[in-house]
């Protein structure tokens, strides 16, 4: 038997992640799973019950469960409070406690989704990049950090920091991901400025000797950030840092036009994992039934992939959203002439019932 | 009399220099302007003569200068020498010695080059927008910085750090430029995890109170690398630190499709400056005469607008390039069917007899 935590957080989160359950006992009946499943307060729902955005039960559920299925967090109520207890800084503390320094971010397009794209068809269709970004270490944890006193005036400071066990552990983990796939990763640094990165950059070009197949690459931030743009369709495995991946990975995203598409995993050395949508709570169209829940459902299926071991249960979750979308099912962030517009509810609906 | 100092570097700088300083020339005669010019070695150039990236002779030169026209610099055949002596470590050496804190990158679209952008037209048609970078602060230049053996293992560190007073100097900047176009400046910042830059998001918001004409908003850095990408008209002024100035600036520039057509300038409290086009040194064509020298030549308009208060002899370079671009000379990189194909040369030369 396994066990998933199910924290559906704020905004639209409840809504997608209902949906995603909805394919789960779709695809228990189809596949005949055994998984226990539990529930957990995260973000500024957590914050507003029990006044701390990862209260000490969530984490020990988390630490007890194989995966976590993560809805969103986040939104304008929770934006004021004590920097410690805002929504994202539970997520920050959950990573970072279990351990999930891996976060893999494909962009991928939909064929059916390529008008959606704000690049030229020929750019973009067939897209299929994957983003391994490293999650628990960086400038996001370094120390010291803090604002103080100096001279009179205030100074901001954080710390870049990454030591070559932690740059070792996410190289292999995008040569070993890229091995299944094109066999080509891109290492991105800023190795002409930051001793960090110059360090990063060594310690990946040694890991890939033990990855003869592997052809390894490496990319200055700023030039990543172009040639994303202008020719993102180059790319197989990108690894890099834990900031330029958040910023490299929803550049990614975006070229896709369909950010409501596009799922993450979270995992730690044992393939345990968190999986949440790419997008974030939108809390403007929370409670309005209108919110994709795709990507929560394609989460779903990184879930059993990575952390289930199922990979024949990820692939009848794919096809199946493939299915509705070939339906021409479309909620309204994808919605285009001559398709249907349905709700969050009728997509999962629709995607369950094809599973 | 006003004086430039000019520092081709390596790679294509030095031809796309001399065209510059062929429009430069024409410029005097038109205008009647009394020009001193100096000229001076930088990068890979000045460390092959005089093993320093950036020899002091040349350092007093630029000191002394109301301006310096700026070529590009590095190569392959610096890659490997040691650290200090690369060729990116002069011109940040440069920067720095000059206090040139404020660095100023539009990215425009011409309307006869849309067509080349990897964007679809209507989303980037009549792109205009302005990214003010701090350019001698923040993660580029914190200390402390290296590589340590820690816990018998390497470990690469630098340090972001911003004070108020640096913060401050460059969204006055930022302001003043936009109140000259669209007078909305959108502040980018990560200050949901890292502190220097909730610091200047707060600091930023309290110079704007100084400018109640201005619409002021902030984003997280990852959503601005997306919006670049979903609807990059929507911005006007962007402001932000070193690190992800540099990262926009280049992703915003290749939304163009055309980054041998963009100038850039690096401003001092006092508007003496260094303009250098966007692009780099692009060695693998370096001498056989098909280099761009547009952005170096719509550089040195900017340094006519900024630093020599001459916004009329910038207009007049700036109205002889749309006038050749209008005629269909192209250089080869923004080559299109139905458009004249020219060397670098016949490009300056152009630029030059339409003044
Ligand atoms: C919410 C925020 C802290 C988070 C991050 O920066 O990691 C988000 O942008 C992400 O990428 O998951
Ligand atoms: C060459 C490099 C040090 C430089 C930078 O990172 O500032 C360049 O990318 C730029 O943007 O001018």
């Amino acid at each position: 038997m396994s066990s998933i935590l199910v924290l559906p957080g704020d905004g639209i989160g409840p809504e997608i992640v209902d949906e995603a359950l909805r394919v789960l006992d779709a695809a228990k009946a189809r596949f005949g799973l055994d998984i226990d499943l539990d529930h957990g307060l995260v973000g500024g729902a957590a914050y507003d019950a029990e006044g701390d955005p990862l209260p000490e039960g969530t984490l020990e559920k988390a630490r007890a469960a194989d995966a976590i299925l993560f809805g969103s967090i986040g939104g304008p109520k929770w934006d004021t409070i004590e920097r410690d207890k805002r929504p994202e800084r539970g997520l920050l503390r959950l990573r970072s406690s279990l351990g999930l320094f891996a976060n893999l971010r494909p962009a991928i397009l939909f064929p059916q989704l390529a008008g959606a794209s704000s690049l030229k068809p020929e750019v973009v269709s067939g897209l299929d990049i994957l983003i391994v970004r490293e999650l628990t270490g960086g400038i996001y944890f370094g120390q010291p950090r803090g604002i103080k006193e100096e001279n009179g005036e205030r100074v901001g400071f954080n710390t870049y920091v990454y030591s070559e066990s932690e740059m070792k552990r996410i190289a292999r983990v995008a040569f070993d991901l890229a091995m299944q796939r094109g066999k080509r990763v891109c290492s991105v640094d800023k190795a002409n400025v930051l001793e960090v990165t110059e360090l990063w950059k060594e310690v990946v070009t040694e890991e890939a000797k033990a990855y003869p197949e592997i052809e390894l690459s490496h990319m200055y931030v700023d030039n990543a950030a172009m040639q994303l743009v202008r020719a993102p369709k180059n790319f197989d495995v990108i690894v890099t840092g834990n900031l330029f991946g958040d910023i490299l990975s929803d550049e990614a995203a975006m070229l896709t036009g369909s950010i409501g598409m596009l799922p993450s995993a979270s995992l730690d050395e044992n393939r345990k994992g968190l999986y949440e949508p790419c997008h974030g709570s939108a809390p403007d169209i929370a409670g309005q039934g209108i919110a994709n829940p795709l990507a929560t459902i394609m989460s779903l299926a990184m879930l059993m992939r990575y952390s289930l071991q199922r990979g024949d249960v990820a692939d009848a979750i794919e096809a199946a959203v493939e299915k509705v979308l070939d339906q021409g099912l479309r909620t309204a962030d994808i919605h285009t002439e001559g398709t249907r517009k349905v709700s969050t509810g009728e997509m999962g609906a629709a995607v369950a019932e094809a599973l």
